[in-house]
């Protein structure tokens, strides 16, 4: 399955040239990226898609504390390039093997006055380029600090933009959508107190992923891969359509402390024609190291359910008693009054392991278990959780003991309160009960501002802390799934047991916030989704909150059929059937759905998708002749018709979970049908989607 | 031994009462504290010494972030007063028991307009006071921020002061002589730039502990006890002598995180008479907690040698090779190549373990052991070390089985280059590392700004690593010997664990600085000491180090017999001999003294002293009829008659180790007699130190 073509050309330039240019040619011709050196010695990018500028003459460098500028004064040393097509196989992935195609120019730099030597590597493939800057080990430059990264990207218009605020401690924001020269970060920010972690920073700053739309109808994403040992790239948008990079600081406004040989992560331009072509580029995965697992037999693709969406909508507690001011280390937990609605209970924990182990549920969440609920949230405590002693009436023996018995995987929650020294103090012993118990798999989250106090979510410290944690579980066969990390960017593929991460906007806001726009998962697999699975948490049936508590007007802001649909369109290893047991026991029919579908897929077709509109996708099941099709609309209506050419000669039956007619979002949100047909790969379906709805179909061969 | 008197008042007042007063006296009288509100609720507090004034009236309260200032518009809801005396036993110390016995006041108070409760508790003891904020639990306050505190001591006079620069990074200054009004801490600072981790931050900032002298003769200290969580307090000296608690901030500028029921460290004003009353008072260790360990038999003082001086001299280097550009995760060491200077050998250690064998010396320092030595110093790299992984000429099961055959006991050595976040994600391993080959001990190491960068070695998240280290290694019966700490403050008393700290300017600053002024020692005793014993590593028979490196000017700041007195005038109950085997070997009878005196000891008679001139102080063996005098003076010559009136009956021999007639730390510093002379109770030992001399006496039974 592994084929390598290398074609390698090196020359070894005569020192002190004047101005120079290079250009890299993507394999098949589509992608042009030119970089030179200007007249004072400054180097410059541009980028072409069939003889059309997608990003102009651009700026590279960086500028070093106590250092200096490296963005001018410079010669070419050397430069090596070539091509390589290699195809790698996914321990996990919507494909089992990937192709990397490519074609490669390592420039290596020197700067004049300073000596210091600074290589760009370029990668330009059919699809887009990625480009980062390496600092090999060299005499005048060893430990170092980046002060500022200078790197440009000078676009040709007033894109419109689907953009969250650049902020440096939360991506929990929907997305806005609107030409970049309307930006304004801030009051977007502001427009959702309900995030508790909110750093917003400039009025002019999004974050990356940042997808475009020309006005000629090209789709444009910047974003970054491999992201390691450095801070996060926000994007300032600078006069003339030109977006700058901006790391995120640490408490000092440093930006990275860096040693050679030292890498950043790479600056990646993904182009498409086609708002699909964006959605199959597998330029972030292709730009991580590989994986970095001797084995990974052990990693386990899931589903799982959770004692958790009870939690958010208000019928369950995290904490175990209404107690305040509780101090982890002296707190006598067994002398505490219950206030009745704790939800990790030994008793409810056995409930769910009985539905997940009926219904073919593989895994199970269960949150607040563990003691320190009661008096940790915004507090910036720095000993709040201890991720080992579990409150008076849940029993890890016994839950343990039933979940084996019933052959149901328990994922640990590992709560971090954004502490993360104590939890970084703590894991050690974290883990070990964790291996005791016989759980495979953790969700941490990061609620709260960080401490080191002035670290922030998406800086160097914690990019470090991440991927220690995700490196640390591996060694104790560990699986991860991170909520309120860094947005992830590929490292999936070096650490495949780092399953899945939320950083994004979740479907738990729909349960106590102003929620989720019907848009919101028709945007996520052009931005979020990019650098890898996210933990989105589909599969909510009971739509509104009032159910629960008469006088809330929250609600998920889907069809029911809309959530069905998420499990195919929003790729994920993990997923979650989200809802309660007894919501799923009231819609049998519907819940089949989720019983099906599968976490572990051959191949994907992008049928069609326009972002912030709809979405359609189909996925082969892994080792399995089934499809599933998982179509979304935004708050509109929709009619598509899709064409099954994609399936194998013979007959199949398609069971399509539709909107009822008189569905939507808003209004009637709980209605569906559910059909058999037969079909073929002629049959074109038509499939009618409501406001705020979707279709989810399972297809597979007529015996 | 354990005594105990209490008595009790209580008085719960109406509230809304005007302003009020309360005095404490001493249980002997010698002492008043007043404190008092005023008419605009304000707290204050001044302190008299048999009938004259000490500390003037004075400021109480401190400032919360975003709730304001707790300082006044305070009125008194309860006061609880009475007396306590009590007797504890100390695992290791000066003696062998300790009375603590006080006049005690908490005075409860309530700010009207937000309704928070803080206490004021005062100690009051015959030779001085401690007094410290304390918050309960209340509706109103829970976790809080510590934005200032507003502590202030206003002094009588001008006051002649021992004090180092308030910093926030290192108390490795010598001390500085003069007024208060003279103080100028950033030009005193600037004159040691051999110190690595300088950060002063105010002209007027002094260290505490703050030793002074009125012009009528008083010794007052100035100092903090049981600095636990909250930062350490430095002293801003204001106008009309007054001097502000300065508590050093975080990476934000906020000081410390507190969460109710909580308290602050105890302030302390030590008084005394003669200059041996600061050495002989006990609040410092009185105002700890007890012991928190369970069993105390494992804890062993003692004395070393270590694998240490030589890179000092620049004789051994701690690093293996002297590659540049290392990288912990992945260096191949074995592939480096030896400078041939490595101290930390197989070999060497088997050497020193045999001469520690030899002459009784229990322990062995060995440093530079561990991988990373090569390139780190000033980088603030993260990952510098990881405490487990030997260089290739090291060989820990060799050296350990062989220390164990010749029952010498291994110090392990941490050198943490300031990294804290890296230290303690390896200390569980580091740990299982000692407990595997036997270590009983650990030296510890912050050399380096401190990674979460923007902590400071004294800041409030720093102290809590401190005492999480301390209590880490208790639990695995691990003693501590912490270099570039915070200050100690007593906490040895509560983790007898905690041997011996530095946090102070050690004797290795003479063998490549301008080293440490022939006064040094006889101040340190009255300052740093006063917070626990410290790791000063006396015992240099080599003084000048033009010996090894011909081009040398460097020196140790006194004769040969002052480094022998030291043992006696420093107490500790880790001591190290800390120069090279070869120098004892060329001076063995001389060296016999170091052999002789015990680490530990039943009494102390604090002879005579002037802080910056001289001091004489008498210890008598634990468990032993021998009696040690050490004597040191400044860079004067100085003749002294010490009566050995605290003999008991019958005939001794004493050992006299002197100065030569024509001895002098600079240009004769190694010439030395030793004389034995019969003396009992009634004698007066005539001795006389050569300028930067002293002299060091064994006084055994005559048999």
């Amino acid at each position: 399955m592994r084929s390598v073509f290398i074609l390698l050309c090196f020359f070894l330039l005569p020192l002190y040239l004047s101005a120079q240019s290079f250009e890299v040619h993507s394999p098949g011709n589509k992608i042009t990226m030119f970089i030179a050196l200007d007249e004072s010695g400054a180097p410059h990018y541009s980028v072409m898609q069939n003889g059309h500028t997608v990003v102009q003459k651009s700026d590279l460098g960086l500028t070093l504390k106590n250092i200096g500028s490296l963005a001018e004064n410079f010669i070419v040393q050397a430069h090596l390039h070539g091509e390589i097509d290699t195809t790698w196989n996914t321990v996990w992935g919507e494909t089992t093997t990937i192709r990397d195609h490519h074609s490669f120019l390592i420039l290596t730099l020197k700067q004049k006055q300073t000596d210091i030597i600074m290589q760009i590597e370029c990668r330009v493939f059919d699809d887009g380029v990625g480009f980062r800057y390496i600092f090999p080990w060299q005499e005048k430059l060893s430990n170092f600090i980046v002060e500022d990264e200078l790197t440009t990207f000078a676009l040709t218009g007033d894109h419109m933009a689907f953009w969250i605020p650049g902020d440096y401690d939360t991506n929990e924001y929907p997305y806005a959508h609107t030409r970049l020269s309307e930006v304004d970060a801030i009051t977007a920010s502001n427009k959702y107190p309900e995030i508790g972690t909110r750093a917003p920073f400039a009025k002019n700053a999004v974050q990356s992923p940042l997808l475009m739309k020309t006005d000629s109808g090209l789709y444009i994403s910047i974003f970054e891969a491999a992201l390691v040992h450095y801070p996060a790239m926000d994007l300032l948008i600078e006069p003339d359509h030109v977006l700058k990079a901006s790391l995120v600081p640490d408490a000092l406004g440093n930006k990275a402390y860096l040693t050679t040989y030292c890498s950043t992560p790479w600056r990646t331009i993904i182009v498409g024609e086609k708002a699909t072509d964006i959605l199959a580029s597998r330029i972030t995965l292709n730009l991580n190291e590989p994986n970095k697992l001797e084995n990974t037999d052990w990693i386990q693709p899931m589903k799982f359910m959770g004692i958790w969406w009870g939690m958010h909508v208000g019928t369950q507690t995290w904490n175990y008693s209404n107690a305040k001011n509780i101090d982890l280390a002296s707190t006598d937990w067994n002398a505490l009054t219950p206030n009745g609605k704790h939800g990790a209970t030994t008793e409810n924990a056995k409930a769910y392991i009985d539905f997940a182990a009926a219904n073919g549920i593989q895994g199970l969440l269960i949150e607040g278990w563990d003691v320190g609920w009661e008096d940790w949230f915004g507090k910036w405590k720095e000993n709040v959780f201890d991720f080992v002693t579990p409150y008076p009436d849940f029993d890890p023996d016994i839950v343990s003991a039933y979940a084996k018995q019933k052959g149901v995987q328990l994922i640990m929650h590992h709560e971090t309160s954004g502490s993360v020294t104590n939890y970084e103090r703590r894991l050690p012993a974290a883990v070990d009960f964790m291996v005791k118990y016989g759980y495979p798999s953790v969700k941490t989250g990061y609620v709260g501002f960080i401490i080191p106090r002035g670290e922030h979510h998406d800086g160097q410290w914690m990019v470090d802390h991440y991927v220690y944690v995700a490196d640390y579980l591996a060694k104790h066969r560990i699986t991860l799934d991170a909520h309120e990390p860094v947005r992830p960017t590929g490292l999936c593929r070096t650490y495949p047991n780092w399953l899945a991460c939320e950083a994004a906007r979740g479907n738990e806001f729909n349960a106590w916030s102003q929620g989720n726009p019907p848009e919101h998962e028709t945007i996520l697999p052009f931005t979020r989704l990019l650098g890898g699975p996210m933990d989105y948490t589909p599969g909510i049936f009971q739509i509104k909150v009032n159910y629960y508590d008469s006088s809330s007007t929250r609600q998920v802001h889907t069809t029911l059929v809309k959530q069905l649909a998420l499990y195919v369109t929003m790729y994920s290893p993990l997923q979650m059937a989200a809802d309660l047991p007894e919501n799923y026991m009231r819609f049998p029919d519907a819940f089949q759905f989720i019983k099906d579908v599968p976490v572990e897929w051959d191949t994907v077709k992008y049928i069609d998708a326009e972002p912030g509109d709809y979405l359609a996708i189909a996925r082969k099941e892994k080792d399995a002749p089934d499809w599933y099709i998982g179509c979304i609309t935004d708050e509109e209506a929709r009619d598509m018709d899709i064409s099954l050419d994609f399936l194998d000669n013979g007959k199949y039956i398609a069971t399509i979970y539709a909107d009822a007619k008189d569905a939507d979002w808003k209004e009637n949100p709980m209605q569906y049908e559910i059909t058999d047909q037969i079909v073929t790969n002629k049959t074109v379906l038509h499939i009618r989607m409501a406001p705020g709805g979707g279709c989810a179909i399972k297809i597979r061969p007529k015996k």
